[in-house]
C-alpha cells in the first residue's frame, strides 16, 4: 500500500471483509495504512460487534454518512483509496467517487489477494478440518453409490452428508459470473462435456440455465465416475477429486488415472518455496506428453485449460495459480489444489485432486483421503 | 433504450445473458436497438450454438477482438452503450471504456430488469413446475423431520430430496455480496436472530463466515420451525415458507401464523394490475398493527425489513418490490413472492410465503402447497 501511495483500503466485498475484520455482516471496512481500522455496519451491528475482534465497529445508517464517519475517524479526508475493482460493481464505484470527490481511487484487489494467499496456522487448521470432513464424505460415498442412481441424486446425497458433518454448503468464488458448487459428479459421457467454467470438464448440468455439474444421467457399471467435491468449514475450503466405478474401472481409464497420479506427485515434488508457478505447470505438460496424454490432458483438444493448480482458502480461485503466464514464485504458507485431469470426449474423464499447504520442506496434504480408485 | 439514446446493450452478466440469448456459456451479448443480436462466446462455442436460438453466435478468442467483431457486425462503432452497472465489476468496465474510447457508457440495468420483471407463459410454466417440486419437497419434509435432528441436517436432507426432483441447487441473486441458499431452517431461538441478509430473520448459520440459515442447533418439540426453501427449475425459482412443529405448535406462534396468513391474503387481494407497490406494503403495516404485531412484524424492533414481497424469476431479487419507497404500478405477468413474517427475539419466528403471478384477474398461486402448519 505504501509503495503504491494508497492511504487506505475501502473494503466492500463480503469475503475480504470477513478476512480483514472477522465479521461478514452487511458493512464496509475502512482500513488505513496508518491508524486503526474502522468497521461500519449497515446490518446487523450488535452481531458484528460480537464477531469482530477489531476495536472500532460502528453503525452506518446511510452510505451518505460514510465520508463524515471516515473524517471523524482519521481526522482528514483520504486522498488515495484502494478498492476491490475486480469485483466491486460500477454503480458502487460511481457512488464512492461522488462521495469522495477529492480522492483518487485505485485497484487494490491484487494487494488483498496477495496477502490472503499466505495462510496462518489458524487458517490452515480450518482447511485441514475441511479436508477431514471431505475424507468422511468420500468414505460414505462408497456406501451410497449404486448402479441406476442419477448423478444428481448421488451429488445431492453427498451434499446432505457433508452438511451434517459441518460443511457450509457454499463454495465461494471471486467472480461475479462463475458459480462454484459441490455436486460435480460426472459419469462416462458427461465427463467429456466442457462448459462455461474454467475447468477441464464441465458436465451436462440440469439445464442450459445451469449447464455444469451433475445431470439426470443414470450411472452404470464400468464407467468412470468423477467426483470433484469441495468442502467449506468455517469459511475455509478443501477441494478434492476422486474416481469411482461400479464394478471394475476399464483399463483405459485406470491407466489414465495412474498418469494423473504421476503428474500430481510430480507437482508436489516440484512445488517448493521460491519455485516458479508457470514452470511447474509447463513441466506437467511435458510429463503428460511423455505419458501419452498430450491431447487429452486438462481437457479435450482445443479446449484445454492452462492451469494445474489453483490457490484455495476462503475462495476457490485464490492466488497462486500454477498456470501458463503466471511466473510468480511460490511462498511458504500458500495453499492450493492440484488437479491433473484427463478427458476423453464422448467417453469420460478421470482426475485426481488434493489440497496442499506449502511448508519449508515442501507440500503437505490437507486432504487425507486415500488416493486409490474407489470401486464399489 | 430509444428514449435514453442507447444504441446497444453489452450484456456480460450470466443471468441476463441466459435470459436474452438462451445460453449461459462464458460469453457476451451485443444487443443493438436496431439489427441482429450478436453472441460472442469465449467458452464453449459449440455448446452455445446448440443452446441459443439466436442466429449469430461466434467465438471470441480475446476481449481485444471485441471492437472489431462489433464493427464487422453492425458496420459502425457504437456511440452509446448500455451496461449492467449494478453488477459489472469496475475492472471490466474500465476495460470496456479503453476498448471503445469513442463511446459513452450508461447504466442499462434498470431497463433489463424491467423487461425481465414481466414473465412469458413459458417462464411462468417453469416457475409453476418449480412450485410443484416445492410441494413435493415439503410433503417429504413431514416424513423426514424428527426431534433431535439439527437444523442443518434437516436442511441438507431437504436439499437432497429437492435435487432428486429436478431442483438445480443454486438460487441466484442479483448482487455481488448477497448469497441465497435453500437450507433456511430456523427453529425456536435461531428464528429471532437477524443477519446480513435483507430478511426479517437470518438465523445463526454455521460460522461467522456464513452467518445465515440453518445451524447445528438441535430441534425440539413444540418450538416453531420455519422452513423457507426455494426451488430452482431450469433456472426459474419458486420461493415458499411454511411452519413446522414437532408435536403441537404453542398458541403464541400459531396465533402469529394466523396473522401472517391474514396479511398474506390481504396482499393477494390488493395486488391487481395498476396497483401501487408501496401502498400494498403500507397496508400490511396497518393490518399488522391492527392484529397486534406492530413491533414484531417483519423483524425485531429496529431491524424490521421494509418489504412484503420481492419479484422472483431467474433471480431471487427481481422487480417488483412491494416495499417502502417503491411506488411503481404492478403489471400483468409479474411474479413475486409474498412473505409476511413475525419475529419474537429470543423465542422464534413464524411466516408464510408463496410465489404468485399477476393475471388480469389478480394473483394466481405458483406454489400449490397447503397453507396449514405442519405438525409432525
Amino acid at each position: 500500500m505504501s509503495r503504491e501511495g494508497i492511504e487506505a483500503l475501502l473494503v466492500a466485498q463480503k469475503t475480504d471483509l470477513f478476512y480483514l475484520s472477522g465479521t461478514s455482516q452487511d458493512g464496509l471496512l475502512f482500513l488505513p495504512f496508518e491508524g486503526d481500522p474502522l468497521v461500519l455496519v449497515r446490518r446487523e451491528l450488535e452481531r458484528a460487534m460480537v464477531e469482530s475482534p477489531l476495536p472500532t465497529v460502528r453503525g452506518l445508517s446511510s452510505l451518505r454518512r460514510l465520508p463524515s464517519c471516515i473524517l471523524e475517524h482519521i481526522g482528514k479526508a483520504p486522498e488515495m483509496i484502494g478498492l476491490e475493482m475486480d469485483v466491486l460493481p460500477v454503480k458502487d464505484y460511481l457512488r464512492f467517487t461522488s462521495l469522495f470527490p477529492q480522492a483518487r481511487f485505485v485497484d487494490a484487489s491484487e494487494i488483498i489477494r496477495r496477502v490472503r494467499a499466505v495462510k496462518s496456522p489458524f487458517e490452515i487448521g480450518l482447511m485441514r478440518k475441511a479436508g477431514e470432513i471431505g475424507r468422511e464424505v468420500y468414505h460414505r460415498a462408497r456406501e451410497i453409490l449404486k448402479e441406476g442412481m442419477t448423478e444428481i441424486e448421488f451429488g445431492g446425497l453427498l451434499e446432505s452428508e457433508a452438511k451434517s458433518l459441518g460443511h457450509e454448503g457454499l463454495l465461494r468464488v471471486r467472480s461475479y459470473n462463475y458459480e462454484a458448487y459441490t455436486w460435480h459428479v460426472l459419469s462416462g459421457i458427461t465427463g467429456g462435456i466442457v462448459s462455461q467454467s474454467d475447468s477441464p470438464m464441465g458436465g451436462l448440468g440440469l439445464s442450459p440455465a445451469f449447464p455444469v455439474g451433475a445431470s439426470t444421467k443414470v450411472m452404470r457399471a464400468h464407467e468412470p465416475i468423477l467426483v470433484d467435491f469441495g468442502i467449506c468449514y468455517h469459511g475455509y475450503q478443501a477441494d478434492q477429486t476422486r474416481m469411482f466405478s461400479i464394478g471394475t474401472m476399464p483399463t483405459k481409464f485406470a491407466d489414465a488415472y495412474k498418469a494423473c497420479k504421476e503428474i500430481h506427485d510430480a507437482v508436489l515434488t516440484d512445488a517448493r518455496p521460491g519455485a516458479d508457478c508457470e514452470r511447474i505447470f509447463m513441466n506437467t505438460l511435458k510429463l503428460a506428453e511423455k505419458l501419452g496424454y498430450k491431447d487429452s490432458f486438462l481437457g479435450p483438444p482445443g479446449l484445454q485449460t492452462r492451469f494445474i493448480a489453483h490457490g484455495i482458502g476462503l475462495e476457490l480461485n485464490e492466488f497462486p495459480f500454477l498456470a501458463q503466464g503466471r511466473s510468480d514464485p511460490l511462498e511458504q504458507g500458500m495453499t492450493f489444489a492440484v488437479e491433473p485431469k484427463i478427458v476423453f470426449p464422448g467417453e469420460g474423464s478421470v482426475g485426481l485432486e488434493n489440497t496442499v499447504v506449502l511448508t519449508g520442506e515442501g507440500c503437505e496434504l490437507l486432504t487425507p483421503l486415500e488416493q486409490e480408485i474407489f470401486e464399489v
